[in-house]
């Protein structure tokens, strides 16, 4: 079988952006497997979803060829790449940040050559690379039309355009760092603390920590937390510190209801910045 | 051809969850096509998940195995298990009242045994089992990899967690139930009370009805209705009762227009027990 | 390999619906694909649903099957149809208007014949022609149960149930014309005016225009706007003309903002008429 191609992009589901898309990968080759990733990635966040990369290749067999397009860029200079990662998997995308997450999973990036990888007669219109050039380019190497060496010519890993990462620090009893992510839909707040580091800090399943979150000085959330297991080992509603599901970190809910809503009301305001809410978690 | 998998859960389409399903899947065995049920059930809410459970297998070919995640209690006590339904269809969920809607249909069930049926490596999260548990073992069912029997141990099919039911009651000329769901997108509302036991109330196709939808003890709607066989009897904005389209049971909406928008402003709020509105139909 | 089935609703993602469409497909003939055009469609916009069908038709291969149902009329005599177009391709829709905007590609057109295709059983419910008869109709039109002819009578093409639509007037140095669409999620305006007519005004990449928005007599943008290839031309926030991607008609919007949020606060409110909003392009 042909590896699976699975689609990211910011493009939302209410347009036919994505279903062309599809239709470019199947007119390409038919026995092209499409799925998705996620199409609700907040408008131009490249963090994001360089994220969602991070959580979810590893779920996937190694040559799957992912599509990435988060893309405020488009039409102007920035590099449209696939990137080689070190299991075998590609990912083609607009070389943008979008590959900072999994940067150390790169082990080779080519820039996309337009004169070859671009859907024909896709020249009057500059903005919808995602389905002209990324779509189009993923299918021909998810199909075998071209090897890797057939995108167009090898650059630096090195060069590749990232954004700036932090991580979380330790010491035993006491763990500090920021927000990291927080879905809209549970509510569920992600931290940038690693699990193997947060280890460090001697705090285990059970154990009663005290967290606060604060932004710009002001006091948001500021209350002892159990952590442990899962949500239901608290009660419905109470906030609960677990080891993220998706990603390795840290992470603080309410069994069955919306942590966001509750402490974190304008966290998804347009241009607000997850890194400004800085949590802090100690033992008791 | 394998038997097809269909996910359901209440995780939303903004995160790389079900993609890390989808990942799982296809891991599993490329050859398995996995398809949406839905991903935007309120989140807990077992009762939609069950109620969409039973709307929507009868149209899927037995043998289809559903995986269906709507998991508050995960990483707690509370089993995974596999039912196997009378078409040959499985269910692949949480034992935590998911399956009280197509209990009648349920012929055996099994206990998910982890040891075997668990994503190896996944052991450091404890609250991702839709893509550790459910959907791991659901691509090992369909490909064939494990029978039923592989699930794990059998246990009383009256051992499930079930929770409580209601049916409207209907006499010559009149019916009474409650609400029992509503979606957001159209406005329309579907009751509690059977198709089939609403053809003893003699009310039939074009006779005008009185509706009225009262929760705790405030009238909400209160007017004429006609009962007719869909919204284009009546003209655009009139309320219009008819025989709901994926359940069997009755259902009433506004022509081209939001139902719930207009008379019921509440019904989506957190907390909101569609139980609570009570409607009455009398023939005129 | 058999042709793909794309859909389209206005049914959105809550519920069931679209997935026991996707179940009757497959148990029509598992072999078949089904791919989501878009279900966001607002409710009961057939005009919306019938421009998605053109811009999106083009990108998938000739002979694949489009399923449309946008569908107030459903249960009234409204005809359901398949209509065949000059590439080969199939649309499976009621004939309410859906079809309006692909009519030029319209080579033949079909009334669904009920008797004989229909899902057998589905004659309690009045409601759901989606899955019983267009879901169901496409499947056995794309698995060759039935062809073309099987489909039921055919009709004169010039009966076809149609929308009024409007394009554009150019001159040299302006254009005028209406919003045709708007997309919520990243709240970019389409308009009417097409963009080979647009070339006669004699406006080209790079140069500055000047762009009012009046919608009944009220102004509600009116400032200097650059026409060029894409978004990145300009800095953030600020407004941008360009071609449109999906159709090729002119497009407005601002670079990694909406356009829509910040100018045309109610356009997605109920009842709103893409068409009331005025616009004109004037070279400076």
């Amino acid at each position: 079988m042909l590896p699976d191609i699975v689609l990211q992009t910011d493009f939302g589901l209410t347009t036919g952006f994505v279903a062309s898309m599809y239709g470019v990968i199947r007119m390409v080759d038919q026995s092209l497997d499409v799925f998705d990733l996620n199409h609700e990635i907040r408008p131009f966040d490249m963090r994001q979803g360089s994220f969602l990369l991070r959580d979810t290749i590893p779920y996937w067999k190694g040559g799957t060829v992912f599509v990435s397009v988060v893309d405020p860029g488009v039409g102007t200079a920035r590099r449209g790449c696939v990137a080689k990662l070190n299991n075998g998997s590609f990912v083609v995308t607009p070389d943008n940040g979008s590959l900072t997450a999994i940067l150390d999973w790169v082990v080779a990036v080519r820039e996309i050559d337009e004169s070859v990888n671009r859907l024909k007669g896709s020249d009057k219109a500059n903005s919808f690379h995602g389905r002209d050039v990324f779509a189009y380019t993923a299918a021909r190497l998810a199909s075998g039309i071209i090897n890797f060496e057939g995108v167009g010519p090898e650059y630096p890993v090195n060069e590749i355009v990232t954004f700036e990462t932090t991580h979380g620090t330790v010491a035993p009893g006491r763990a500090e760092g920021e927000i990291a992510g927080c879905t809209k839909h549970f509510g569920g707040v992600g931290t940038n603390i690693d699990v193997d580091e947060f280890e460090k800090t001697g705090i285990v399943y059970g154990d009663m920590t005290h967290v606060t979150i604060v932004k710009n000085g002001e006091t948001l959330f500021d209350r002892d937390v159990l952590y442990h297991k899962s949500f239901g080992f608290v009660p419905e509603g109470e906030p609960i510190l677990y080891n993220g599901s998706t990603t390795p970190t840290i992470a603080l809910s309410l069994n069955k209801r919306s942590f966001a809503e509750k402490f974190l009301p304008h966290i998804f305001d347009t241009g607000e910045n997850f890194g400004d809410y800085k949590i802090t978690i100690v033992k008791k």
